[in-house]
């Protein structure tokens, strides 16, 4: 079965996963917002066919695929004026891969099951390489089966498919994924400094400290990033920001105290307000140790 | 050549070690501050001699090992009434394994010196499990031909040995370790929190998000303990708070602000507080979040 797949949002993530949907031999029409994106080159070249309003990218699709930014941009994409909602067939699965916290993901569900779609909320981790090497991790919430039936679709764009639960479970993992990665730089700048301030090889903290209790992905692969200042993103703090304004509107709901997150998301707000920052890789949370004047907390 | 060992501080690590030393068929003189514990059993069983005084135990040592906790506890055992500097050969190698910060590890080095005594300060990761399997890491520092010296004896216990520089070395990479994983602790009950408080099973967790950026060794090992309330030590809390003092008087000796390890190091002191808490494993931190009545953090 070679399922219609739309797909709508071709960033820098969206162009890779609808670029591989389309090399694995699926029918993608996509849609962008903007025209003017090398991403959408990408998936053009691939062999998506490009369509310049969501009426036509979504008309006989039978998956429509989303990767957009925040909730506002989800919203207009899906529920708004020329949104999904309006075009797409009765029946339709719709599979919203951006990071919006798991309570706008029942929201949108609530909205699109009463216009008779579909919706399993799937945040992916793996970043801009993962996209392009088609190697992502999908959490995935909703119903099992819908699930199961675009496993093929997520298999040509991802390496791990996970089904976490009940719509907004996807969100839920995507989010403690997001907490434990921001907590993890905060213990990875500190290393950092102490190491300077008594002269020991940053490379020893990554090497040494990365083969026992202390290893990690993030101390491996983004450690000497932090010690050489070497802050191209491959996550922008500008995103991870987003993202944890999710985790803070759950914890502050519940009046529970995250102290842990908080203090990471204010050092990436610190450095979001300096040059350049909010676009950088989540490693410059350094700069906000190094450069801010003020003392961060009182 | 099968050079003479001393053991001095047969604790769970260090009566394991010796055991290893023995096994390994070097000839090994051992000595512990009391001589009730199961683990002085060990070392004995595996071919260790005990003895019951430190002079008897160094008389004709080339290299002396020491296991034992603090930095009173070290500078008795070394430079005290009946420490080591009374009875060693000249130019004996003593190799410390305990975790003692680099500034007292540089005062002893100076007093020792000026025995003529030689020193290593060689701390220690990989908790009992590696003492007992013989998997420990050994992070080395001091002059790099007494390191090269001890590496076949450093072989019988631990799988990686790293010389990291001048005397102190070895400590300042230990106690960048102890920053990572303190930190990480925090991250990972926090995630755990956030999973609870929306429905989301912490096996998904520590499966979906240790497959990607939040990989580590922490979250596959302690991550469901943390969930399951499991705090059986691997590394106990009073361990990791007598490690964290040294990070603290390094930071502020230079007025530097490590929040996060900080904010980890407010917590397991929380803990100790506790019930049984400075007993239990580091994972044990999650009993903050769940347990104190008082806001940590004005």
């Amino acid at each position: 079965m070679n399922s219609k797949v739309a797909f709508l949002g071709l960033g820098i993530m969206g162009g890779s996963m609808a670029a591989n949907l389309a090399r694995k031999g699926f029918d993608v029409n996509a849609w962008n917002r903007s025209s003017d994106r090398p991403s959408i080159t990408t998936a053009r070249e691939a062999g998506a066919k490009i369509f310049t309003s969501i009426r036509e990218a979504v008309a006989d699709a039978d998956t429509i695929f989303l990767c957009v930014s925040d909730v506002p941009d989800v919203e207009e994409v899906l529920l708004g004026d020329t949104g999904v909602v309006h075009y797409a067939r009765p029946h339709a699965l719709v599979v919203d891969t951006s990071t919006i916290g798991p309570q706008a993901a029942r929201r949108i569900d609530q909205a699109l099951q009463a216009q008779n779609l579909r919706f399993l909320d799937a945040p992916i981790s793996g970043g801009d390489i993962g996209a392009r090497n088609g190697t992502l991790t999908f959490m995935v919430g909703g119903d099992r089966s819908d699930f199961e039936e675009c496993q093929p679709l997520l298999a040509a764009m991802g390496t791990t498919m996970r089904w976490c639960g009940a719509v907004g479970s996807g969100q839920g993992v995507k989010l403690c994924n997001q907490i434990l990665v921001s907590t993890y730089m905060m213990g990875i700048c500190e290393s950092m400094l102490l190491a300077e301030q008594i002269g020991i090889d940053p490379n020893l903290v990554v090497e040494v400290c990365g083969s026992g209790a202390a290893a990690s992905w993030a101390l491996s692969n983004l450690g000497m990033k932090v010690a050489e200042s070497d802050f191209q993103p491959g996550f922008t703090i500008a995103n991870m920001l987003k993202d944890l304004k999710f985790v803070t509107a759950i914890a502050n709901a519940d009046d529970k105290r995250l102290m842990g997150v908080e203090l990471a998301r204010q050092l990436f707000q610190a450095v979001s307000e300096l040059d350049d920052g909010a676009e950088q890789g989540t490693q410059a949370m350094i700069r906000a140790y190094r450069e801010r004047q003020q003392p961060l907390v009182e």
